[in-house]
């Protein structure tokens, strides 16, 4: 019923809901907009009032239905028992975590769209270097590399499919606005403008030899990429760019070591070991208890899909999965780090987005 | 759960658990950022793990839980259950209409910020007689119009509360792109830019004498404000005209109409029955069978608040209610209408959006 779900499975994004019979047979029922969902997919579409016409297809079409299968973990509860109260002889189980493992592997016009989204992840990295000023607010910044985005061809929603997950566009986040963190299951937040919307760009100033994280999601037609790049007006402090130094090590380290069959939590115990000799451990990814357990994390339709990298995800990498790695520290004096969107190949991990990884010095 | 919910109750936007006791008291429970939260609410805070924390904590501090009331409305199935599981003894019941309907009302502070996102609103609809041109695309004007509000303090991200309604910054609709409609729930959606966000600003070009539709969602501090006006750069044919003078005729109607303790659904029921004399009930608020059920919408920190006004809303209107009111035609060569966002007063509406409700000829 979500309508990332049933775009993924007709190609409109429709907003109702939308039948799978175990045999594969789709019927797809919108709310509204049955002109616009019958152009876009070769689904059957009709026009739905509420679920007793659901039911009522489904009794005249003859359709036995001893289970039904809901999305559990978007859907919401007055929804579920809803459904519920109507198939009160079906039993109804979660099928979410089905819908996103299939997603996990991309068909060759996802792939398509992210690397397009990447892209132009670059332009926009290209567009920070040109732009990032001293003494301008990080608001100033990051509001021209959405514009510029937008121009681009980003569809501005981004979505994440965790309840109280949130992403507008990226973070412009310069010194000391990278320490302190709210309640978004990110490395950095930033401060934002508002309490109503704590991350991303503030209105504090961007000052000299200060790092600046520029850490942008692309949304090309749908399908995200992810991409960071730090920065700095000068230079940082020796501390820093051994700290940057670590994270491109960490990064390039990586790119050697992942394909497909790599264990995805092998790949995060193994960089937290390296953070930890390093001295660390307390600033990776966060700090104390503020610290994210990913490192990682698969993208697509949405920003946090399968595979994710990260505590407890025992699995193995697979040919066409498509994921973020964004290895970041935290210090008092700003953040540094750097992530990119990688494709799995057979033998190695392919990066789509391919912005220069040196801290770039302006 | 919701971290609007919470932020209304606290004051911080967290993730995590609020529980408020039926003598209302608060302790919130985060999953992340304890730091930030503490810095913005008096509430107590502490960190959290899992649900079964919660029930650690309650049953540490020996309260009585018979009943707990959730957001079902907005929590996935999958936390209520899991809330079921943990709390098997009590009885757990849905308050997503009551916290709705407390937030009708709007407190001083929040007037303060809606008024500003309507000031706001006023300069962006100023910014589109400077930007709009022939030629240009939507989304070039769009994308133009979205930056500017950001430097002017606008949020970015737009909430809405309804299963897959969603609402990036606004809408950027010229001539028979106004025609088509997806699922989301509005009178006018637009083409987008793809099939995977169906709404808003696409590529087509602005033409002369096509009315442009300029509709957009200001959010300040977390708090909304909704205008809408048609320009044009030339004139439209006189049925165009005869639809704009409509549009007017109904809002300068419903300002002198509207007060509080009038009923909300009758200002519907009203304005459908003025549409209907008109000739217009099939192109108003969406064509045939795309039509929305709504003329008005509560704005806040959501804009999907109460009041409404539409179908079913039997109740009146109060003091220091804040909502949109928009009626807005669809024609084949594109839409009419306009929309404001309105403070109800005692003897009155006062309207928060101030840009002239002439048609724009440019």
């Amino acid at each position: 019923m979500q309508s990332t779900d049933i775009y993924y499975y007709t190609g409109t994004f429709a907003n109702g809901v939308l039948i799978i019979t175990k045999d594969n047979e789709k019927f797809l029922f919108v709310r509204r907009g049955l002109d616009r969902a019958q152009e876009e997919t070769n689904v059957s579409v009709s026009y739905m009032n509420g679920f007793s016409d659901i039911k009522k297809f489904i009794q005249q079409q003859g359709f036995k239905v001893d289970t039904i299968g809901l999305e559990f973990d978007v859907l919401p509860a007055n929804f579920y028992l809803k459904f519920k109260e109507i198939f009160d002889r079906s039993q109804i189980v979660d099928v979410s975590d089905l819908i996103r493992w299939q997603r996990r592997i991309k068909e060759t016009n996802e792939i398509e769209n992210i690397a397009q989204a990447a892209k132009n992840l670059d332009c926009l990295m290209s567009d920070a270097r040109i732009y990032l000023e001293e003494n301008k607010r990080e608001i100033d910044i990051s509001a021209k590399l959405e514009y510029f985005a937008r121009l681009r061809g980003h569809q501005g929603r981004n979505r994440m499919r965790m309840f109280n997950g949130e992403i507008f566009m990226g973070h412009v986040i310069s010194g000391s606005s990278a320490v302190g963190f709210s309640g978004y299951m990110k490395p950095l937040t930033g401060k934002g403008m508002y309490p109503t919307y704590p991350e991303g760009a503030s209105t504090n100033r961007i000052e000299k030899n200060k790092p600046i994280i520029v850490d942008f999601v692309f949304n090309y037609n749908g399908y995200l990429a992810d991409q960071t790049r730090t920065f700095v007006i000068g230079d940082v402090s020796s501390e820093l760019k051994k700290g940057y130094q670590f994270c491109l090590d960490l990064i390039n380290w990586f790119e050697d070591y992942a394909k497909a069959g790599t264990n995805a939590y092998e790949i995060y115990a193994k960089s937290l070991e390296k953070a930890k000799s390093a001295g660390y451990e307390n600033i990776f990814m966060g700090i104390g208890k503020d610290r994210v357990s990913f490192l990682g994390h698969g993208v697509g339709l949405e920003l946090d899909e399968y595979p994710f990298i990260a505590k407890g995800m025992d699995y193995s990498l697979e040919e066409n999965m498509v994921f973020a790695f964004e290895p970041k520290l935290i210090f008092k004096e700003g953040a540094v780090g750097l992530e990119n969107t990688y494709l799995v190949k057979k033998d190695s991990v392919e990066s789509l987005t391919r912005f220069p990884k040196q801290l770039v010095q302006l």
